[in-house]
């Protein structure tokens, strides 16, 4: 594991990795769209829940504690894995697509007018 | 971005991609923790809109549709942005913990036991 | 507890059942709007992993199995006092504000025209 | 309607002004629990979306603002909306459910203990 970290992982690995883990269980009948969208938004939800009740400022400190840490790491990559089985179930190259939203996101919020301005709302 | 694609591109490159969009932007002061869970959520719910009345058989029928899946990828890019740029404000290497997590997870659910058979509930 | 039902308890009532949980607990330090918003999406997820695998249809036979109906419920009830807490402590009237928003949505989604045809999407 | 609010009104009036809304655009097709949790969850989203970049403090400034504590309401009352139609979809008495789970929560947190001190995490 010590030689998989993402200077060396293309997005194509990580794919594949989560493909495999979904074929050996027969799991693609389950993995829809549908299912998937749903399923991120749980893990996301549990992302949030270590961020619940703090402070914004607080939750810079997280990262400062390796058990905590861990274990938000750990619900980030639960977030990754449905995004790229979602990826994979609908065949969307994700690095093209995130460049061109950059683009797109980038003529929306030019960065002179939108610095230290955040974008929503 | 035609060069850009799943082979070729690593996580590393799409971290730098987010990140510089965000510093261009003096964006890291509301790019916390708490915020950006936040912000993943409200695009997972995003992008379930796209699956939310129909039938889940349906929902794999999507990706058929060009205009249907541009607009659906894109908002997986959006997830996948607010991932990376968690990633990147925890220091989070999201190669090597999403290979951990898997070798978890797959002993949570063993391949021969799990055989079509789901995880949740 | 038997006496407590729809037909006899007002919104005023359950706004009153969790405003004293609060009180009693000092939780009203937590209980800010953006705190409050993050528990509601958290409990909204808990309640769809009822549902995450299944097929649409399937959905509609939870109620018919005890167990799982009361597992779904509190879930429910869980959604329900996080909107009240919110309600409470941004002084909205739910019932006002209910009842207006379904005129609202009456001229978005008028009847005839969205007869047995859904809005979203 | 300035008659309603929620002194007067009971959760069975509610649930009965979105059931007759739902019924008279022949809806429950599509008023699954599957459908409804992830409505819930989309319609939380978007009332995170009000204080997705702004710090716990500011968000309870919102509601001194008029324009954007109606907008905040019209997402509570949205979020209201499918908690109703989703009790009413399964049958579920949510004042007696609601008044449960106060019984189960104050159990796990009592007030002397939880003085205070937040439950999650």
């Amino acid at each position: 594991m010590l030689d998989k970290n993402d200077q060396t992982t293309t997005v194509a690995d990580l794919k594949k990795l989560v493909d495999e883990f979904v074929r050996e269980r027969d799991w693609s009948q389950f993995h829809s769209p549908k299912n998937l969208a749903m399923s991120l938004a749980i893990e996301a939800a549990e992302l949030m829940e270590h961020f619940q009740w703090i402070e914004v400022a607080d939750s810079r400190e997280v990262a400062n504690h390796p058990e905590k840490l861990a274990a938000a790491a750990e619900e980030i990559a639960d977030v990754l894995s449905y995004t790229l089985a979602i990826a994979n179930s609908m065949g969307v190259d994700l690095s093209s697509t995130i460049h061109a939203k950059m683009v797109k996101n980038a003529r929306k919020y030019p960065a002179e007018e939108y610095q230290g301005r955040h974008g929503g709302e």
